[in-house]
């Protein structure tokens, strides 16, 4: 293990995170309002942190001053893991040193930081925070540097991983592990200069939202954090009613905002090859891609689902009666309530299935047959290559092909047939078994993390919901955190939160977000004694 | 496909499952009041069902009189799958045409028929019957012939797949199937004189524990149906509160009773090869097993989860206050609430686990973690070779192995290891690949299966249950019956039954638990078109 590499990596990390913390210092000053003491905690708290991050980066670049060679595929492994962890630990510290409250007179403990911390470096969305839209309570400042780290962990995920890690077959071996789909290895070189045009994409696309949020009349601080949320997958919002609010606001045209959020959440759940391949005019590539075929036929087929379910049900008549109201054609009062239905059905659906988790409307008090709907697309979720998370679509095309053809195996065992993907055969030895690996592993840590949750969770923290549904509550959390979705069915759902839950379930959500974000080998490595010894 | 053997086979199934049912005829004199009309319909019912399995068999026979060759793999499973949806319907036929209330003036449908057909022969004890102790709505001998179809799919689980399909390689391939355990393929003459042992200890049990409860002073009728139920791991019972009626009877020893069946059903759930074994003075075999030693750890680890959850919580306390008084020193009022918390425990997780389905409380009242624990052990099920239904410990124990071989090869892909069962390598090119492949087709039939419900099911299935229970009690729906267990939570609860769901449901249920007992590939195979294709 080449321990001085691995320090000085992990030190240049730190360094750019406490770089990232200074972009939200401003905020204390433009949208906040410093003479109230909690924006000056705030600023302080950014200050401080800033400070911590710089002081760990430095002493561990010192470390590993003298660092040659390569990266390995196990030290790729251990920088990618640790890093995480790190950047969990000083994403955290803001929150912490500004005793930022998560409920009234509750300032966040250092679980919550993580937790909060984790939930936006993985894009996941999940917070501790019940009140948002008070900057008593949440310090402007610091409610931007929450999105930001949206921004920064979907940048890690499209680009550190190849810019960084670029070097070596460790690089490609890493990056071929995110985007299992059809690219083929390349020289060093190319490497470099797709991570670089990956980077340009993301940028690219965040600021397009930004704009086209702001010229639908959005507020610039809601746009940005939007667009952090949107792009990276993550779902972080600036008001409590996540996207609902702005149909609450008559000056704005919330139906435009919605599809412009819609489209912009499908895009970040494709592959940025592919998104790559666009810019450079081979669309054809786009639209022939087996994968990104798939993912658009299910959330097409699970927004009709949906739709048909929750109007059989009734489901979309409450929204606009509640605090909800809702401007345009598909108001409540309005005659189209199949519009309605589709609004919120087609934009629920895209926000859980690319594991954004955007809310306009509590989609946990639908029918029991769209909840189950949205719980099985969070363990479906985006394209490999993108920035969504859950098993990603190109895995479940994969398992489906590998079981149809092992069945037909099982009573033809003479006749063997190679696994096929978009007509090419994709068979590699090992890809069949590490498939069905994968989703074994899946299995395995959402039944023992659900019998976690059920066993140390007290029943005190239903105190405001039906501690009946504690089963089925404890299903969707886990599920949403490990596929790194965010809000969840009864105590933790749309307008609901984590805060309420005990520090070890809170310690075991931030590492479910954790191992679904590193796509769980990585993490699980690290916990594996002979991983850290020589050779 | 070799057609007349086929239907030879299949012929003399219907002609045995026909002599089979004239065994239930004498209990409508000797136990129910033939005076009653509810039993002369119960008789007729029978009769015309007898007459039925024995105009069906004996036209099968005749189809397939020149019937020659030999099975291979693809007969075999087609025999199998098919013996066992005659049977369902054969073994319905007996409840339709007597006229069966399954509730106050409600007959039973063909579809109900099917359903209790189905959960007796596939061992499950799931039953529509909503009153099996009035003789007007179920009469006795109809209520004999309901247990009886436990024995008989007890019987063929451990004897007809040996003893007629033990010709040729097809047979040794689906016992292999069957027993993954340390067998090693034997010549033939060897399989069909196991098969008889087989037999003869399946029966030799099933009297020993007639004759043990029977010494209990349990009635006669009562002592044959719960042994029946139990050796066969099915769970049906003579009484509505099953097994926990005996505690409210005061002349018998109810802990007695429960320890009597808590033994039984531990040996019904083992690889009965180990008690072939036992019987010839190899103990050391059945003691150095390592499926059978996990099987006793799981069951102790989790009789002692469920025990400190149930204590935390006072689940215990509830038992013998209602309807159930109970006895000895782990009454109600007695001073040992630990002893009776270990007797609740203990008999729940016996009776879940081997999927035997027996009640002792109503469980699905307890903690949510005791819940989610007898929900999770539905899925072990019993050993290899045992009457027991689930994944099985064995499938279990190798799926933990192989995944922790993979995460090793992960970051040390040079280093290959061998998998290894009790210090000894297992490994055959397929058998990662084939456990894995199990636990998948398991994963995506229990999701599908569940959507399905939560689509199908009107609200009206929980007007006298909580609807928002809706999800978690459809999720213990499909894992009670797909395994063979019996119980769920909810709605179908120990003291409930499934008689109120909607007919596409019980249908699916009935597919359920055929694809469970007959181990998934066989019922899926017959779904594939290509299977039907000559050669």
């Amino acid at each position: 293990m080449n321990l001085r590499l691995l320090c000085k990596l992990l030190g240049l990390i730190a360094i750019l995170i406490g770089a990232a913390m200074a972009f939200s210092l401003p905020w204390a000053l433009v949208e906040g309002d410093w003479r109230m003491a909690s924006e000056r905690r705030g600023l302080a708290g950014l200050a401080g942190a800033i400070a911590a991050c710089l002081a760990v980066g430095m002493s561990l670049r010192r470390l590993g001053r003298d660092a040659r060679g390569q990266l390995f595929r196990k030290e790729a492994m251990a920088v990618v893991a640790l890093s995480w962890i790190m950047a969990t630990v000083l994403g955290g510290l803001p929150y912490w040193f500004s005793g930022t409250l998560r409920a009234p007179r509750t300032p966040m403990s250092l679980v919550d930081a993580m937790f909060e911390s984790q939930s936006g470096f993985s894009t996941t969305g999940a917070t501790v925070l019940a009140e948002i839209e008070d900057p008593a309570m949440v310090p402007r400042c610091i409610l931007f540097w929450r999105s930001s780290t949206h921004y920064l962990g979907g940048l890690g995920i499209i680009v550190l991983f190849v810019a960084i890690l670029g070097q070596g077959s460790a690089g490609k071996a890493l990056m071929r592990a995110e985007m299992p789909g059809p690219s083929h290895s390349s020289p060093q070189a190319r490497t470099q200069h797709t991570a670089w045009v990956l980077f340009l994409i993301y940028n690219g696309l965040n600021a397009a939202l930004i704009l086209a949020l702001w010229m639908l009349r959005v507020p610039l601080f809601d746009a940005i954090c939007h667009a952090f949320g949107a792009i990276a997958t993550g779902g972080f919002s600036t008001y409590n009613a996540s996207v609902g609010h702005f149909a609450t606001d008559p000056s704005l045209n919330s139906v435009l905002i919605e599809i412009t959020l819609v489209v912009f959440m499908i895009v970040a759940g494709t592959n940025f090859m592919l998104l790559y391949w666009l810019l450079v005019r081979k669309p054809e590539k786009l639209f022939r891609d087996v994968e990104w075929r798939t993912y658009l036929a299910i959330l097409a087929g699970a927004t009709l689902l949906v739709l048909i379910a929750g109007l059989v049900h009734g489901d979309f008549d409450r929204y606009g009666t509640s605090e909800v109201a809702i401007e345009g054609p598909g108001s409540a009062d309005g005659p189209y309530p199949v519009i309605r239905g589709l609004r919120c059905s087609l934009f629920q659906v895209v926000s859980i299935m690319t594991t954004t988790g955007f809310c306009v409307d509590e989609f946990e008090k639908w029918n029991a047959l769209s909840c189950g709907v949205l719980l099985v697309l969070m363990f479906v979720g985006g394209c490999a290559g993108s920035t969504g998370g859950g098993i990603k679509v190109i895995r479940h095309l994969l398992f489906v092909r590998i079981l149809r053809l092992e069945l037909e195996q099982a009573f033809h065992p003479r006749v063997v047939r190679p696994l096929r993907l978009g007509g090419e055969p994709v068979e590699d030895q090992s890809l069949r078994k590490n498939i069905l690996v994968y989703f074994g592993l899946v299995g395995v840590i959402f039944v023992a993390s659900w019998l976690f949750v059920l066993g140390v969770e007290p029943v005190t923290t239903w105190a405001n919901h039906n501690v009946e549904h504690k089963m089925i509550d404890s299903i969707s959390c886990v599920a949403t955190t490990m596929n790194n979705v965010g809000p969840g069915l009864g105590v933790v759902g749309a307008r609901q939160n984590f805060g309420s839950f005990s520090a070890p379930s809170k310690l075991l959500f931030t590492w479910l977000m954790m191992i679904g974000r590193l796509e769980i080998f990585v993490v699980l490595a690290l916990f594996v004694p002979s991983f850290w010894r020589n050779q």
